[in-house]
């Protein structure tokens, strides 16, 4: 598992004082991109894969208790299963031992083709993401 | 059933060129914001209704086809069904005829109580809701 | 000089309930490339110049009024000058007749060099648009 | 002179690969509320003085090089002056020694009055900033 800390800042909060929901989506996002670095990043993956991204094809997240500025948020990210063209992936996002949010992630790797966008297969990266001696691990 | 419209720019988009999905749910929020317009508006309907928000509990979507710099956006709402403290938002997002993406969202009226938030009766907002003439319909 | 439209949502604004002020960069941004649609959009310019964006070296704004959820916020574009290599954008933000803000930006055409990203002269493209005839003028 | 820490994510950048420039001012409004937060934090600091918010009445920034996905980004903050109602912050974004953006707002204590809101006087605000002993110098 690994984890990404981000702490909440006022711009993040709306008029009800508590973190605008689309930025928790914001902060799943930057997790799981955080937890590409050991790996070589995104740009890099991306490269060795022949892929244009590791794009989300769903996402859905439960909102457990209200996150306010200042509040430090970690967020736990694990590759949760993976089909032949997607990885889910599933975060927790805690202050301390509460928990704030929920959510998961389909992603998959967009390849051009004559269609446009479309989806490849997954294995590549799995063997990427489960190399030994990732300096997070 | 309420539609918004929102031009995609390229700001929304990451590296990949295509729209951040963060994004996606921000403009479900601004859809649903815009469709308690003709009841009044949220500050108005939280103010009659005693609470400090019409907000999120969980949210989802589906990511059918790429957003890109220029796309001109159609956001149909509705709502989808009813809880005794629970509200389902169901979102579309259409380029012309083409289906961008797919969402919903569960929406609790926040009061303040005891134990900080908590969600209150919802029949007084599907009241509110469900009044005849307004102006966007 | 152009006029860009946006609805301000709830989502905009901070727990002060007015808009998080970084929000106006980001209309302004949305204004310029709304701005450049009938040149043929930024994809297309930058391509028939062989840049690789239309990117702000500086932004400045001030604001004169607050904003708020579901006011209609009318963006005036215009070119205010220019030197060699940068364009200078200026932006009013108007609510009817309020004035909500005033900016500007200093833009560059940005092409890849040996150092990486630099600025590339600004003639051709200030050619693109003074073009007559653009639908929007 | 206070430090903040953040970095930068795919998310954040634009189809340029590099990042949107407003998020620059949202690192810069964090920054902010980062830096008040051993003198009590926005909330306390502003239930203390009476006041809605210590809002930006002007920001403005240039941007010196570009950032990317994973840029560990430092931004520096210091009080650069104030005038009877307003306090002028100032900001240097940094990935290592290389300068990324520099820029300043000018902040004011926003109160509610007749006409709405308006400007108090500064002076209580730089009493509680001067106050010795805060944990993060």
């Amino acid at each position: 598992m690994h984890t990404y800390r981000q702490q909440v800042s006022f711009g993040d909060c709306d008029p009800a004082g508590i973190v605008f929901y689309p930025n928790m989506f914001r902060w799943m996002d930057a997790a799981f991109h955080n937890y590409l670095r050991p790996f070589g990043g995104h740009v890099q993956i991306c490269q060795d894969l022949g892929a244009i991204g590791i794009g989300a094809m769903r996402a859905n997240a439960s909102f457990r208790s209200p996150l306010r500025d200042g509040d430090v948020l970690d967020i736990e990210v694990s590759v949760g299963g993976s089909r032949n063209k997607s990885l889910e992936m599933t975060y927790k996002g805690l202050v301390g031992e509460r928990l704030a949010f929920e959510g998961s992630e389909s992603r998959a790797l967009f390849v051009r083709s004559e269609r446009g966008l479309s989806a490849g297969a997954i294995a590549p990266l799995l063997e990427i993401l489960s190399s030994a001696d990732s300096p997070s691990e």
